[in-house]
């Protein structure tokens, strides 16, 4: 009992206890550990090995689209953070303030960046001038700190890192189609790479960024049936342009504010993966994304031959995918369950049988399907299963999306489905917010987006009955 | 002169004053911005690509000697920070403190890390148990916060980007070969990458990292003949592991302490670059690390076939180096002087009767010279004008390190030595702290390093005429 414990890591089963399945998930599967600050967590190698993936998947993207990266101060002094009333009060509440610089008390406080709006907008004062400098386009890597009260690793955390866009166009049509471009990008990240399919929408007034004319989103629904915002884009009009006089000179001479935008996304994507395609075995990483695409597992290698071909499979593959060797003197049995719980895409089994053959066994994390293979096609057929892997957990996790999507004409109907089947429920909204926080309050869901691709499920608000143009759909959320 | 004045960006010239030739640099070669808070730094577009370059070289060394990254919290909450009470000492003075959180005032302080060794020392106790569990090789790159009094871009800001890397080992041979080996790497990066020699050794008692057992560096020389401390790793010993408990089971099953490393480069390597290279033109970057390699400067670009020439040159150019080309409505003489300042190394100049004689102009930025080739020719010519004008940047910064360092058997001579050609000055040293202090009081010369490559220039010491076996690099240094 005691040596079978050592091979099988237990996690609780995900019907069992979700959050706890979750907690369990990221500590076992050696993504994050805690620290002494309350809310803040330490990513560990191999949670970052999948950040600095997505990372750099994204930061082509945004590099391809014509963007340069910057790197904005940490501390924003409070009298600027003043300056633009909506952004402030959406903020102060949950901003760390640094009070003491060595042993003095500083005549200002300083506030470690929630975001940087503010820092970009000072800057962008200083060099914009002329309609020839126009667009700006900047993004940042960078950590934020938000002094959230519940914490959760990836979901919400004290401190997370992420990817800000800030950019400065001439008219609103040019900072439009970038707000929604910059959401395209962050839709074909989650959908192409995460697996992760998404919802594309606009946000209700109720639930867009403080600061913003109107925020864009993505939402994706976790195997739980809660939805998580994996990404927003903001068209923030000239309204930080006029706090802070960001202004430049047209074609006539005549003085005009930019149109700004912003966007990010954060660790909290390695969240959504993780709830969108784990299992009761642990995580699933989807291929593209994954540090370690082929994880070889010699069989009996002590039996002369066997760690030997095992090195030259890996040499042999490793040109054609992420592929490592697990040659150390833990039990199979045990590192099958190791990678298993990481969630590495595919598993190579060799052994002396297989060797003889001239084959070796594939095993598939997503379905966990075996396949024997000739050695000499693994080449051929290693990358082909690579594409299987990341296409089948993308049809998967559109059809559990689809199979969790519900309709409700009104309340009752609402909170059928929610308890039912919970996931998304399409309904209609009259565009009053008492509506909406009336929704919330009752049920507890919130609206995620009015979705670019709308449809008329009913003629009449789902909460008050009156005449409602727009489909919602409401979730419960992270 | 007000046309004249928008071609000429002036900067004040080095010898005249080289800290206000630095300043000019840095604004003017659109690497920095400053805003608000007191001694922080916006790191630009093209400051930050530089940066990119240097990292990403760096993280292909740190990931190819078996490293891994990781990522940890950025506050420490001040009794963890006691636990170690020499580098307490070292760091308190120069800390940010964060005292509230939303609203609320915190019942500990929590520190902006100033380093993070305290946060891998935590999460090391946690995860390091049997001799199985090393080495443990993390690496980190973030932001750190020095609240220092004064500063400079690059050199001194109260947040600077750099990595950390933070190593365990089970005894103190591996941890030395570690420190040493890091130390390589750094000189590696900074000779072949940045063309900055180094000179490689280690610090005195005086000198060392607080907490260390023993601080290495490389150390560089700037263009005024003051050093720059470019890089440090640092043999930790036990003394952490102590006082966070990090201990192992041996392979008999007795416990054991780690022994540890650390080492960091930071964004101030930008700053080396800039002041062993730079002249008073402006910047100039070696090609491995220049985000644009070769800008294409079209002349007369009005006349027909001229934009869709040189657009051609960048298309066929562009997967055998970095180019871009400036095609904008402004003047070939303000392109020049403006890329210039950026420090490009070459400029690929075509107009009219270039094109007639199948011809471009190649011109260097290291040397100013200029070379007439033939459009065929570029292809081959260009990778290898690049390999020169790296060489020929190295070579120049060597010679004139050799050039500026001097030997001094007494005071009398080091004084003279540091005003007749200041820079480095190899002198013998007994071993007192004493010495050591006198000499910086005196002549405000610091001792660099005691250098791998020792030479026995005197029998005693430069100070107090004792008996002395130690060669001691001596410079004035940021
Ligand atoms: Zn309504
Ligand atoms: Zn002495």
């Amino acid at each position: 009992m005691g040596k079978q414990k050592k091979f099988v890591e237990e996690i609780t089963a995900m019907d069992v206890d979700f959050a706890q399945w979750y907690t369990d998930v990221v500590k076992k599967a050696d993504l994050v550990d805690y620290g002494s600050v309350r809310g803040s967590m330490i990513i560990r190698p191999y949670g970052y090995a999948i950040w600095e993936n997505i990372r750099d998947v994204l930061d082509g993207k945004i590099k391809e689209t014509g963007h340069e990266n910057v790197y904005m101060p940490l501390f924003i002094p409070e009298s600027l953070l003043q300056k633009e009333k909506d952004h402030i009060e959406g903020f102060a509440p949950e901003v760390a303030w640094v009070t003491h610089g060595g042993e003095e008390q500083l005549h200002e406080r300083l506030c470690v960046r929630p975001t940087s709006e503010i820092l970009f907008c000072e800057h962008y004062a200083n060099i914009i001038h002329s309609y020839r400098d126009l667009p700006k386009l900047y993004n940042q890597w960078s950590n934020v700190v938000r002094w959230e009260k519940t914490t959760r690793p990836f979901l919400r955390s004290l401190e997370f890192l992420w990817q800000e866009g800030h950019t400065c166009h001439a008219d609103e049509q040019d900072a439009m189609e970038e707000t929604l471009k910059m959401l395209d990008v962050y839709a074909t990240v989650c959908e192409e790479f995460l697996a992760v399919p998404v919802l594309k929408g606009q946000k209700t007034e109720k639930e867009k960024f403080a600061g913003a004319v109107s925020t864009y989103t993505i939402e994706s629904l976790m195997h739980d049936g809660k939805a998580l915002q994996s990404g927003t884009s903001h068209y923030l009009g000239t309204g930080f342009a006029q706090s802070f006089g960001i202004q430049y000179s047209d074609q006539n001479g005549d003085l005009q504010h930019v149109h700004q935008t912003s966007w990010g996304i954060t660790t909290r994507l390695i969240g959504a993966m993780i709830m969108v395609h784990g299992d009761d075995r642990g995580l699933v990483v989807p291929p593209r994304i994954a540090p370690t695409q082929v994880m070889i597992v010699p069989i009996a290698q002590h039996k002369e031959g066997v760690l030997d071909r095992a090195y030259e499979l890996k040499e042999q593959l490793s040109g054609l995918a992420r592929v490592d060797i697990d040659a150390s003197d833990k039990m199979p049995g045990w590192k099958f369950n190791e990678y298993e719980m990481k969630g590495i895409p595919v598993r190579l089994e060799i052994g002396p049988k297989d060797i003889e053959k001239g084959n070796a066994v594939l095993a598939r994390r997503d379905t966990g399907e075996k396949e024997i293979v000739s050695i000499n096609e693994l080449a051929e057929r290693i990358p082909k299963l690579l594409v299987e892997i990341q296409n089948n957990l993308f049809i998967k996790a559109k059809e559990h999306c689809e199979s969790k999507t519900s309709v409700a004409k009104n309340m009752e109907e609402l909170k059928q489905a929610l308890t039912d089947n919970p996931g998304f429920v399409k309904g209609m909204w009259c565009g009053s917010m008492a509506c909406e926080e009336f929704i919330k309050e009752v049920t507890s869901a919130t609206s995620r987006c009015i979705p670019f691709q709308q449809d008329h499920v009913a003629d009449t608000c789902m909460c008050c009955g009156e005449k409602a143009e727009k489909l919602v759909f409401w979730a419960k959320a992270y």
